[in-house]
């Protein structure tokens, strides 16, 4: 099953700028483009340690029924990895994607265990989040790819979750993710980025942190936060000079 | 748009028969065939006078985005019939059908309101169900279709809410929905009955509310549940000859 | 199987007293005894016309599991009434009781349904009180006998539930229940009485009512609640007045 | 005490209309404005047959703690009406108010009882909402004057709640309310009216409320959705047509 | 007061071998046995470094109230070590079992702190679990013995717990563990194992975690998951061969 | 703009005592003296190597609304330093104090981030606490300040928090803190100690503690708890011979 990519590929220098910009500067960038909750909540870094930035793989669980696994399993019980939704889109995710899992928010089982992580790791992809939980917890933070998750527990996802589709619009962490947008991780959580705002906000965002880091360094040194966050004509022009003088 | 059915159409007795049976009978037919949980939970009636059978049409929200809507609206700022999807949902739902609509369970705007509802009755439709809310709740319950939510809520859909899919298998209330499902609403809910088993299921669910009838009379005159509930031999010989006198 | 009861039974006219208070002034009666929460929170009753006063006979669930009701069930795998105790404590609970089900707030299933509830009655209880939810709850509402719950649901007991105790201490709402409690319910919900405070918090209830009806008559005639309520000393020798004039 | 009113007063007949259009048609009009979430969430009506507008006086509890009311009882250990200001709100609130109360969502004890909601009415109030409960509810629910609440308990604030301020910006069911805000409630609920908006509001819904009924009755005679609802230029015609019949 | 103990005793071997297999085979196994819901929702490890396996010895908490504890309560106010349920069950665990507590998720006081802590540690204990909290949890991380709960909280217990009863079938974190079950927990949380199961759980969940890392290393190296998870004809072989290498 | 603080200060002493006893001792100590709950549930420290005592400063939060902030935003769209409490709150604590933000435990924005953080450590002050979260929290977690929140979220605050009041009464984590109140954390969380209790809780926290390290001692050592903890006569007499030897 070969799933299309119907949105435009994010150059890898952008990806590179945005793994580098925080979820609070993205969100701060996003609110002045008129986005104001595009934050997971509650969903949260296993490895709090690895950034990650990838365009949107999608996959979406309903609630797990008797009757719709059926079909998808092998005489033996298990899954047939030709059929079964998760495991198609753990054998389609591509490399530089990151795999989002639409669990209804739902912790009672896992979206996925860690045999299948270290599959999406070795198809390349940039990391993983649902808004459910992940089984082999403690393996998977041996793994280095990032991966975000509302909780962790050992329960096997067909207990609780039916894979229904592939790379269509989701709900993750109270969040529309779209196929395409750009998912951003560190050790606060995950954002996503719009697919169309990607660019602009890669470039402001690293604008934004090279200013605030200048004035966090002026408040460490005991500025007020009058005149200096947010800053005045007299700050800014500081900051410029100071920008001019590091080259 | 023309939305297709890929699903056997259930006959009108078989439908007649599940609106008359209580949702708690179906809760045990079902359980008999191995289905434990196909109650949605939390999702309450506004009429409880009222009861529903009919396969499912649904619609699947995914959180509202600042970006989604826009080219979904007209120049007014009104949505577009023939683009927003809530929309198209309406004017598609066909005579006999039950609107399922996947809130998320989110309750703080609503799915629908009055003039969307009377569109849905005046189209033939069954009933709706939302594990969100309805606005204009006082409103929707003068109108004599059955209509089932979590809550009800004055605001608008598009506040929280983006309509992204039509008829494709969605989550209500914690229960996998498949277009085509038989969704049965009474005072105590909605249960769904998966499609393959509409017709096994209303058939026997008849017979036990037959019997339960039965039962009930003895346990209010009097009768220990001990060989009553459930019956032994001697209460179900008692119970034949019961039926047969009636004919 | 015979279930002891170890405690003081309480007089009718001591039941009858307490059935003729609100809940509101049993909670100040309490208040006053030093118990602060004695109110099952969210169980809200299905009759809200019906009021209830009796002693409290306990049924405590636990989580169901694939293992636990093996043995209590019989070959067509119904229970067996003589070893599953939910159906044990339906045959022993005593007239004038009321049985209080601790079902840890769970209303994914029922704690019981119509049938059982009409064997209740007809062996004389007071009422029932859960903390979980009905099945047949429509037909509930037409029995004439006080019950409470936290929800509806059509769903059997046992999918969620396992019944693993009769008449030992439960939590019930929040709230600890000991065998022979007086459980008081009226259309705000329930109280707990504890045993020993029955005939104290009857009296003083009582009397508590009577001034507040004189004290609810003088405020609705435009009267400030300084010196009214809490009344003063003139407004107290008023009231006495009133009572004397009274018989 | 004199709680001062820092607001421009609302003209009656702007009362008058705001109470005679529905919160889900306000919420419609201040989403126009720009405001997105304006509906008190969870608040519902204990008389869904009355509706309120008046412009908000404000109470605002924090949790109880054993040592702050000590100075506000009485010997008795009652409330001391002239020091505790629960009581001091319920003697300042003004003919034609709505007392809004901030009881942080929490309904483990009541916000008021009956006898308070009787001395609100006689003092001319338009109508009480809070984020908790009210305790006497079956009482309250006689007295004509529209209350509205997150639920019922019958234990007395104090036990959960300390009152610690009277008129000042609080947060009622996850709402901002200003006093001198238009609060007005239906049966659907309760929505905030920023005062600056009341006259625009009123006599938008108003006309908002005339054209609905319009489309209504189209949508009910089997009109399509597709140009009526949003009407498009002819049905716009049509319903000036039909307001110029009607003079 | 000695407490009888109603099942068999599992061998120590099959203990540790419990204790080497992560909680996610078991749960696998378990699942395979017809258990689907075995796992403790919530409950996490306050040492994710220590794996613990052990046989359960309950302690039911109920709401407190406050005529429940007088009479075990010392003139001091101190708990009376001989009369208090909570105390004697710390004096009565066994050498290798695991305390079990079900404070019924109520995290608003703790369970227990680092003095009974110590004291079963002392005792030999296998670990501590509770679906309520800890106090002293700093002091607590500190003691080399397995704790699990669902959160951390320096409130003594008796604010919110009353200790019923010990050693009966008791709910924990929404799962039944009835005395004899075997307790297993390491860094993703805890397990529990029906007593009839262990011994068959231990040896093929050993079995699986083998051939599970066989499976992981050649997804590591590259290998898609169709044909090796689950593993085909040809991948067992390949298992095989490689264990018959290894002896 | 100065903000008053009318409360007695406390003592440094008493400070570096209270902040070198554990929360849970506090908690015993403060329910000796008649107060039940004053632990902030669920607010967890960023940095449990830090412990924290001083007194409170407080910032209430309301929902925000679109029209509150507009008149504090300069033509930028950024606040104003001079306008918005929130910004005054952090130009206005003192050297010493904790600033305490009551959030309504609202966590889908944060309360502030690292910038304001860092210029309240330069300020002086002894911590912060909210009831919120904090964005930009792995920038935080890396300043010497003890910060103490109920979760982690990169969007700013005004998307949901409105800043209303300075050093007025507020709720935090469901209790609450009265400004001049000594506010004390440390790994397992943040105790409210109301101001005039204090000294005296700090002064028989520091022996409680003392006292509770050797009966810890013994215990480790494998004395049983009876007679030991709670301590009888012979163990007091044991402890007191242990100080009077420790000198």
């Amino acid at each position: 099953m070969s799933i299309p990519r119907n949105f435009a590929p994010v150059a890898p220098e952008t990806l590179t700028m945005l793994k580098g910009v925080s979820t609070a500067t993205l969100s701060a960038q996003l609110l002045k483009r008129g986005y104001a909750q595009l934050y997971l909540q509650g969903v949260l870094p296993l490895r709090p340690d690895l950034h990650m930035a990838g365009q949107a793989f999608t996959l979406r669980f309903i609630p797990a029924r008797e009757d719709l696994a059926r079909d998808e399993q092998m005489a033996s019980g298990d899954f047939n990895n030709l059929k079964n939704k998760q495991r198609i889109a753990v054998e389609s995710v591509g490399a530089g994607e990151v795999m989002v899992i639409d669990a209804r928010g739902d912790t009672r089982a896992a979206s996925l265990g860690n045999i299948l992580v270290a599959r999406i790791k070795a198809r390349g992809a940039a990391g993983i989040v649902t808004d459910g939980a992940f089984r082999d917890s403690p393996a998977i933070k041996e793994i280095d790819l990032p991966t975000f998750a509302r909780g962790q527990n050992p329960n096997i996802s067909f207990t609780v979750h039916y894979a229904a589709d592939i790379n269509v619009p989701v709900s993750c962490g109270g969040v529309a993710v779209i196929p395409g947008d750009v998912i951003v991780g560190d050790a606060e959580g995950v954002m996503v980025v719009p697919r169309a705002e990607a660019e602009s906000v890669a470039r402001d965002g690293w604008e934004q942190e090279r200013k605030e880091a200048f004035i966090y360094d002026k408040v460490v040194a005991g500025a007020s936060i009058v005149g200096v966050y947010p800053p005045n004509a007299e700050t800014l022009a500081e900051y410029e000079a100071w920008k001019q003088s590091r080259g």
